[in-house]
């Protein structure tokens, strides 16, 4: 069995009794890893997860809540296996006390968005997992400080209706297995189960309604009684929600957090909402616009214990978008940064995609302390190697970094990952270190450029399809001909720009001070225009996606230079030669479509297909 | 339960033996239908399906073969209830032995390219089916002369590979309930059928395999005497073929031919030929060249059991297609034409799409004497009315028509199909037999411009996507830039013109003389080029969008004006206010990517989206 970045660690005892509580298993795990070596636990509850641990001579003390204790424990395991110095004397509690991974698994067995196999928990509409995995799973997420789990997809499918009613006994039992790790489950739920329970409405205001939710709650937490909470996508991709019954968000998401308040449970409700009938010829609608318009009026109207989940960008985990501007502007409400490990367009678990430096780059915009908690959608699967890519674990890892502290700096989390990892020599280790740290602007180069995003096959979102979402449904619009490309989002144009701070109006609104790498984000532009450097933005194009392909061949290479031991060198050559050729296919496809439109010549006189 | 065209005609009795001859189901058609008639049936099985029939006064003569009898009643009995005159002496013969319906039915259920729900045969990968509507099905086929029906689909999926072998019984007893119609089954069957049986190889010249396959063929004659034979689709599309063995499609085909022959059995060998894995950057490579140059060197070596079937044009079933020129170069070849009934790029049984008009024009250019044999992909399902759209139906009545005799008149056709299907007024049959025939035009108006075909979503081949199929591996590309659109596949281009007979050469090599709604078939064309009437090409693309939009939205009005009856009336309607969309997305969609690459805009100020 893969121990990923735990490889070094003892393996776990399959007769974990279910009942270890998380300062137990920090025993243990020290215990287990080091006989020889004397550990002075305290336990003080208060403490949550917060630990303080002192290198004490031979005696390593560490003092926690429970779940501290277990992160203090783990901390101190993965410096040593990684052997890396630890401080005599370290404090730490993560910035925010939920750091969740959602999955999108539905009980039929498939993973919606999943490239890493079947689903871990599900399969035939059943529960259907291995214990020691799921142990296994546990112990992963709770060695990076990762402490929920959201079981099941946002789009509730049945019978995951069922997870909040006939299968709770089940779930009850997956519960159990986390909890020695800190980690507690949360339910995807469908605002419209008290139809299927038999109820004419699910209105929020309707009395029935709030009462059929509030013994819901009841029955969940009497099998549950740590349960994280819901999480919900209401009015939103065709599922039902408050605009049903013509209800504001507010009203829908309290309705839930009121009946989960007396078991301190808290109610995630996902800000992704937009028009996705949008008529493509209608250019007074702009989708990046739609989640601001429909919250920032709701600021202040939530329940305590609701927490508004925002995904990093307005639109939906592209490359590379502005940050959203919803997560800079509502001060009264709880909000939850939502992430996307899945690589749904960034590579699909074939390419190789490390996520991390982007996040980095998100948190320049986005103070810290805008947030309660952080998500991430997961990239995990029933493959042998839980990921695919076996370097995709890497962007799980310093996601549990980066939502114990988002100060985390990038080469410090990929540099222990690998240590953790792969038995590798120093040159090799900054190799691995070094591309992995340009596999994001790699990937970027020879894709939709500059911002535009969406140029992506539809449906599958692997390999380049540049119109395939032109003429459709859901407001992902290039709109380029032969002179320009790209939607002014400006004050002039849309007005998108409007819903952020004035700082960042002044950065984005003029195409000049624009930054290269969003431009076409903010900007409609003709093929002539100067970029920062002086090259024109189809030249610009141009060089990108021919560098961007001669980059993912060196990737390729180097990469499968590096001393993988077995299987990960097949997986990882395997993807590797998959990457170059999908680099190539886009390479020629977006520079042959913008030449077609532009009759513009590379000035470098390279092959663009007719 | 619907009786389509044989609406007048008395339900056929549920207890219709299968041993019932189709001479005997003559007789009982026609005294049933008129019990206080005289008639006079000679039986004379050298006739075959030829008849004579004479109205002798009170007395109605038919001479004719086994079948011959039953088309002759047939004939005379929808002239009857058409209420249109007979002549007082008719001999009729059909055109080709063979008149066949192809279906693409899985054995799982499913249809490919099916338009009116599931099969009619298949569900669970089992035989399901009603025998009632097999009995009507074959009655229907029976009526306008129709006399194979292959079965199951040309991708022949597991378990339908045991359709020779342990399905056996089941065929057989599916083939007794068409035998009274004079309908015989045909199989599709699987080149690799002998390494499903274990053998190690499927090489048509091993003596093993050879051995094998004669000895399938006994075993298939041995439960179905009248089978009239095989259909093969190979080395296309994923298929295994003879390629694989370094054979050629002669001795592939030659391999089953001969093991048929003792049975009288024909092989059908589909000519559905070409590079499917085609890169897009090669220019070299022009698809519509493939049949001609897989098969024209293989003139006059297959056995004389073999047809080979080549689809009416050299793609695949678009709108507009020249005729295929395998089909006019074929000298020492017994030849099947294939059409498709399925309306796969053509509206789909939503939009109102009829098709003889398109095969008269086809066989102007094919004489009529090149083929031995003509086929037609089935256009039936399970939906109650097995059409999907209760007009389609018109279709595979005047296919019959077609294979009976290619000099039917279009509109004679579906002046009686009209007459035998609704109780019209003259003004409404007339109003709609002159909708049904304009309908192809219309349908051709609003879709890919002027011979180009392909701009259509891929994968379901419904509504519009101008760059869908560009960039992939299919052969299909319009190469559309700023300047012109369209591949020359003159002499000077491809070559591909010079595939045909010298008539048609001259007739397409000049892009002056070469009718204008094929053009963008044979030429590259800039937007500007001059049309006969002297319209710029981008114009007429501009005219015919919107005229074919507008003329969408009349239909459909005609349509829901006319008195049919229910629910017909209902179902007609549905589809035609789907038809009316899609024509303006049609519409919209083609004319925004040509005005965004030509950036001319409309002659007449018309709305063009940017």
């Amino acid at each position: 069995m893969y121990l990923h970045w735990l490889k070094n660690f003892p393996v776990l005892p399959s007769d974990t009794p279910v009942d270890l509580s998380p300062s137990e298993l920090a025993r243990q795990e020290l215990e287990m890893a080091f006989p020889e070596k004397d550990f002075a636990l305290t336990l003080s509850p208060a403490l949550g997860d917060t630990f303080v641990l002192d290198l004490l001579g031979a005696t390593v003390a560490i003092t926690g809540g429970e779940t501290g204790l277990l992160y203090g424990a783990y901390t101190y395991l993965c410096h040593m296996m990684a052997d890396e110095p630890l401080p005599n004397h370290l404090e730490s509690s993560p910035r925010y006390p939920l750091r969740m991974i959602d999955c999108w698994d539905n009980m039929d067995g498939s993973v919606e968005r999943g490239y890493a196999g079947r689903s871990l928990f599900f399969e035939g509409n059943l529960f259907s997992y291995d214990p020691a995995r799921i142990r296994h799973l546990g112990r992963l997420l709770a060695s990076v400080g990762l402490n929920v789990l959201c079981i099941n997809n946002v789009n509730v499918h049945e019978p995951a209706q069922g997870l909040i009613a006939e299968s709770l006994p089940a779930l009850s039992a997956l519960a159990d297995l986390f909890r020695p790790f800190g980690v507690r489950l949360m339910i995807s739920v469908d605002f419209s189960m008290p139809l299927r329970a038999g109820l004419d409405s699910a209105d929020p205001l309707d009395p029935a309604v709030q009462a059929w939710w509030e013994a819901a709650a009841g029955r969940v937490y009497s099998e549950i009684p740590d349960l994280a909470g819901f999480l919900v996508k209401a009015d939103s991709e065709g599922r039902l929600g408050p605009f049903t019954y013509g209800r504001s968000h507010a009203e829908g998401a309290n309705l839930l957090a009121r009946a989960l308040a007396p078991y301190n449970g808290v109610l995630v409700w996902r800000c992704f909402v937009y028009n996705c009938r949008q008529d493509w010829r209608d250019s007074s609608v702009d989708r990046p616009m739609a989640a601001f318009e429909t919250y920032q009026p709701l600021d202040g109207q939530f329940e305590k214990n609701v927490i508004l989940q925002i995904k990093n960008g307005p639109f939906d985990f592209q490359v590379r978008e502005p940050v959203s501007p919803l997560l800079l502007s509502l001060k009264h409400t709880s909000l939850a940064l939502e992430l996307q490990l899945a690589q749904e367009y960034t590579g699909q678990q074939i390419d190789l995609y490390t996520m991390v430096p982007m996040w980095q780059e998100l948190f320049r915009d986005l103070p810290a302390d805008r947030l309660s908690a952080i998500a991430a959608v997961s990239n995990l699967g029933r493959d042998e190697n839980l990921f695919g890519h076996p370097l995709a674990a890497a962007n799980l890892f310093s996601f549990g970094l980066l939502a114990w502290n988002p100060q985390v700096r990038p080469e410090m989390a990929l540099e222990s990952w690998i240590r953790l990892t792969y038995t590798f020599r120093e040159v090799d280790r900054q190799i691995l270190k070094n591309w992995m740290m340009s596999s994001r602007r790699i990937y970027e180069k020879y894709t939709a450029p500059l911002g535009l995003g969406w140029m992506i096959t539809p449906h599958t979102h692997y390999g380049p399809n540049p119109s395939g979402y032109e003429y459709d449904l859901w407001g992902t619009y290039h709109r380029a001909d032969r002179n320009a490309v790209g939607i002014d989002r400006t004050a002039a144009g849309t007005g998108y720009i409007t819903q952020y701070p004035q700082e960042l109006q002044v950065r984005y609104s003029d195409p000049s001070s624009c930054p290269d790498l969003l431009k076409l984000f903010f900007h409609r532009l003709p093929y002539d225009f100067r970029m920062e450097d002086g090259r024109t933005l189809i030249q610009r194009i141009y060089d990108d996606h021919f560098e961007g392909a001669e980059e993912a061949a060196e990737l390729a290479k180097a990469l499968k230079a590096l001393p993988f031991p077995a299987p990960d060198d097949q997986e990882i050559a395997l993807r590797a030669d998959r990457q170059v050729s999908n680099a190539k296919e886009w390479r020629d496809v977006i520079n042959t479509f913008f030449h077609r439109l532009s009759g513009i010549p590379d000035a470098k006189g390279r092959t663009i297909y007719p």
